[in-house]
């Protein structure tokens, strides 16, 4: 069976998740509508992160197996006809080889996190950034980010839902730079705990309100316990931004229990 | 009285308008609603421009006369307050001068227009922008835009209901750059015909589309008749980013009429 590999974009805000649930719609049910109403058939949509209710992506990535060869466009133009109202959006259809898959062949993943810190409230990025009413020291939220860069046992900084084996992951790198009135933390690792960036932006804003220092962040780090974490930052101001795949040459398992 | 300056963000979508209007919710309407709500009074606020239904503002600029003295960030605060949930959000409030008109006194204005142009729809941008399914020419957009800078007749590009009395305006400045799978038209003039900054753009997207040359733009402007105009662009892709004020020493009529 010929499998595709998906790039989707979608607005979080409706959705219970990525993942497929009883209690409403998923990102990943919405599409999996989109190829039933297109093929017939229930076909199972596979994506390289289980993004948490609220939270957008701007390339998620996802697999599917098809009974029958399409070229990847016109594959692309059929589900974003199908998928309509709904807010996702095919952005690219490519073949894949038989044995890619979104969520084990993944070697990297990057997350954007939008703050918007001013003291009046959001109204075109509502639901799209989180509004923090008092200017940050991104300066000191970058400084301090760099303690988190690298191999550490992240338990801090994750859900106590975390279905993860191990709470060790390698940070890649966490940078917080400055856009108008908008702060933007950019992540990127082979894989991430279950909301272990938006614990680690809520830390961060600890610090760059002045509540922590930067040896404040590294002494939760280093407490290993989840009570130790500032605040969860919410979902809405979290994308997906990109998942990278490659030869998979790492010891780390690439499975991703992001958000 | 002491009369007050605001500089207003809002998400357009759910409002008929700038315009208090019978049929339905406008931006003034709301905003005026939040002023009675925290003064008890009926108040009118008095805005620069008349942006139509589901345009968005990043800056537009109002007055209003109250009948006591308020410290601008706390005015700023409870008019915050008091405007939720309604996607309008005051970002400044000034004191002012008894004879500053936010319409009357302004001396530019500033409009952005954003296109979205690759084949799949948008999701965390819709009504932020408009879908052209096609990637565009910027090079060739901007190129032909700089023949409607300067002083013409605007009567092609401008909507049959616009109420000004002369189509003739200076046209300071139209410049169209590519930000990623975004194009951005950034305009400014001391005022605009009603549907100028949309018509301009719709017409601009026919060259980029490669349906129209930079001389046939030329000879829609030199046509001076409405029929010669391209389409109008969609309101959800406009926002009124800014109005300047200063020593208002030039011929032109300060109103604006745009959108």
């Amino acid at each position: 069976m010929p499998r595709y590999k998906l790039i989707l974009e979608y607005d979080g805000t409706p959705f219970v998740g990525w993942q497929r649930q009883e209690n409403g719609l998923s990102v990943q049910g919405a599409l999996e509508g989109a190829f039933e109403g297109l093929t017939g058939r229930l076909i199972t949509v596979k994506g390289a992160g289980r993004t948490d209710a609220g939270v957008h992506a701007t390339a998620q990535v996802a697999h599917v197996d098809l009974d029958k060869v399409w070229r990847p466009d016109k594959l692309r133009d059929a589900l974003n006809a199908h998928i309509r109202p709904h807010p996702v959006s095919v952005l690219q259809v490519e073949a894949a080889a038989d044995d890619f898959d979104a969520r084990f062949s993944a070697i990297g993943r990057r997350y954007l996190y939008r703050i918007i810190d001013r003291r009046a409230p959001p109204t075109l990025e509502r639901d799209r950034v989180w509004h923090v009413p008092r200017r940050l020291d991104v300066a000191a939220m970058d400084a301090a980010a760099k303690l988190l860069v690298g191999h550490h046992d992240f338990t801090t900084f994750r859900s106590t839902e975390c279905q993860a084996h191990s709470p060790v992951k390698t940070l890649e790198t966490l940078d917080v730079v400055r856009k108008g009135d908008a702060v933007e933390v950019h992540t990127t690792a082979r894989s991430f705990l279950h909301n272990q960036v938006r614990s680690m932006v809520g830390s961060l804003k600890h610090v760059g309100e002045g509540k922590w220092t930067a040896d404040d962040l590294k002494a939760a780090l280093d407490a290993r316990d989840r009570k130790a974490c500032g605040v969860v930052a919410p979902p809405g101001g979290l994308y997906l931004a990109g998942v990278a795949y490659g030869e998979a040459a790492r010891a780390e398992p690439a499975s991703d229990d992001a958000d």
